[in-house]
């Protein structure tokens, strides 16, 4: 009997390499696993429009099937990250609309944050310069953030008149800087510094603008290099137990660590610690 | 076809001006949208009765139906924000009671807790002093908080012989500080300073105490200032979100600002926009 | 009619005096109500077989019924706190087992945690040293940590090629430390230094080392001495309110404190306190 082995995106039923990705409305580029995502109109601090929503969340929603990306970087370019909804170009036309279709903007914007959450690859926002409404809404929606001291991040949907929530802010921002400081930066629209952002635990460090994007390049790196089946599940499971108690999420552990033990990397890692030896992980 | 508005006080069929209110157990002060209630019992250092409670729950539940209110400053008369249940008009009594009365007592003061959390105003406590008790449950109910150096926060109910869960704070206060903190507030009753709590997250920021009311007040002001209606949406997500998943709570904003965007507010905000001006918001 | 006062055991259908139980695999003291759980292979930085996993569970399970254990430190010798499952007695063998067996061991040290929550006693860690893969599965759940500034908390998993959902940790560590830090520790395996993880909310406070378990065993007497019943309750409402909205928690806690303004706790602090006296609590 001779055995045969299915080809992984023949089970996800979609494509798997996405070094090759000809972006339309930003810049991708994959490198040793790790790719980086410019937002790339700096003459207008990175505005997002309704196509480069799409073109973002269509991409996100890909990452779940792809074998050649394990972390992402995502970034603006010109020292800014991105200005949020284009002012003319969403904005504008919004004030126009009725109901059913002010339903679907809302809707397809909460699908990018959506993506972004269940693609397994963690994502390093690298936040320099302005960071303001969807900008805020994706540096929050990524798992880790660098910033500058400079930075200015800005929840700023009140100031166009509208709520706090969008794109799930009032759900994930309380959980990343507590519910205090969230209403704070939800009721006034107020920026957030660089050094006030580090000491809440928006960002994970501070970086010289110099030398932002390499670091966050760097960190994606190391994370891409370990054993990135296991690392998808511990993005999954972050995801996963938000609203369970603490008996579910346990059980819920149970069964996803048991499966990451079946993996070849814990069995390489084992190896590795007893030949004294730094382990190489293949993420199965 | 003659065009006819509905008063929308008949809509939620019940009190829209709350201005001229009348507090018999507090001081109830409103100037531009800007309520401030004043705990004033400064000699007993403003300590809660059966009767203010009482008061307090009421008010604040009419609050969700006022058009004259849009942001409520918290604040205690000379020097403390509030002491918790008075030890002779209050605890005394409480130990005569027996299990229905004194379900009756502990829902009583919960009610007040979800009023403050379901009106759509975004609270502002004041807290200088002691804050003690149902004091500190008062503050951590509100949406910000600022304090003074001085300040001292007590959720002292092992103190005197309860648990930490009243009122809510076993939810509520890790929410806001984190868990571990939390534990220690409740498990040991000690006092919390005023740098501390700026530090954890528990204050918003500190004031010079001379200072402190002003400063609260500017901040309602700020906000009554904003586009009401959004705020009280914000406010309401907030709460609403709470035990969500994440995609729950994505949907549920692409709802709620929806609804927000079909408002004038955002029109306003985008025509001042364009216009390089200040927007003037008008809650609808 | 004579009365009768049925043996609370009897009630639990469990022993009720752990003072004199004999450990196996750890060292387990009591005294004036506080147990001190010592790992005790310093040799090895006090790692974890399967025999000391299972009879940690064990042994906090009974807990829950022990009449004569009021607050408990969990400490490591020899200046380190634990390092987690032993690699040649814990990961070697799991390497060669299949998906049931693995199953019954991540459930089995889940067990652990759950069992640690479920006890009434708050459960003080005196972490100094190494802090790593169970053995910071451990610090993270009790209830409080006093750490030193030489420690170091290592969420390693992703290092042995595992995923950072072990035992509760992708649930538990963001609401102790906040989202973006949690993913930090969990993604990275990286070690959080002591004066970060005070920082962050991770320790309540560092000690010396030399004072730390003296520390630890006196905010555990502390605790211990004060309204035990109410106390267990706090734990139980911090554990049961995790996934619960605000208005079922607020419920939950006007029941929960209603059973404890009926205890004689209760009327000891108010009789105290009219006295002018420190209270006595009993614990019931």
């Amino acid at each position: 009997m001779t055995e045969s082995r299915v080809d992984p995106a023949l089970l996800a039923g979609n494509r798997k390499r996405l070094a090759g990705y000809q972006a339309q409305h930003f810049v991708w580029q994959v490198e040793s696993g790790v790719a980086t995502l410019t937002l790339n109109r700096p003459e207008r601090k990175n505005p997002l429009t309704f196509d480069s929503y799409a073109e973002l969340r269509d991409l996100f929603h890909q990452l779940k099937w792809a074998e050649d990306v394990h972390a992402v970087v995502l970034v603006g370019a010109g020292g800014n990250f991105c200005s949020g909804g284009d002012v003319h170009e969403i904005i504008g036309p919004l004030i126009q609309l009725k109901a059913p279709e002010l339903l679907m903007f809302t809707r397809m914007t909460g699908e990018l944050v959506k993506a972004m959450r269940a693609c397994p690859q963690p994502i390093v926002a690298a936040v320099d310069g302005v960071c303001a409404g969807a900008g805020a809404i994706m540096a929050m929606a990524s798992d880790l953030r660098l910033g500058t001291a400079r930075s200015k991040t800005a929840f700023l949907f009140n100031r166009v008149g509208l709520a706090g929530c969008d794109m799930g802010a009032c759900a994930m921002l309380p959980r990343i800087v507590g519910q205090g400081r969230a209403s704070d930066l939800l009721y006034t629209g107020r920026s957030l510094g660089g050094e006030e952002g580090e000491r809440w635990g928006w960002f994970n460090r501070l970086c010289e603008p110099a030398a932002l994007l390499a670091e966050a390049q760097a960190l994606a790196k190391q994370i891409a290099d370990g054993p990135t089946f296991a690392n998808g599940i511990t993005k999954t499971m972050l995801h996963q137990e938000w609203a369970m108690t603490i008996e579910q999420a346990i059980e819920a552990e149970a069964q996803a660590q048991a499966l990451c033990m079946l993996t070849e990397d814990f069995g390489r890692a084992y190896r590795a610690f007893v030949a004294k030896q730094k382990p190489t992980f293949e993420g199965n």
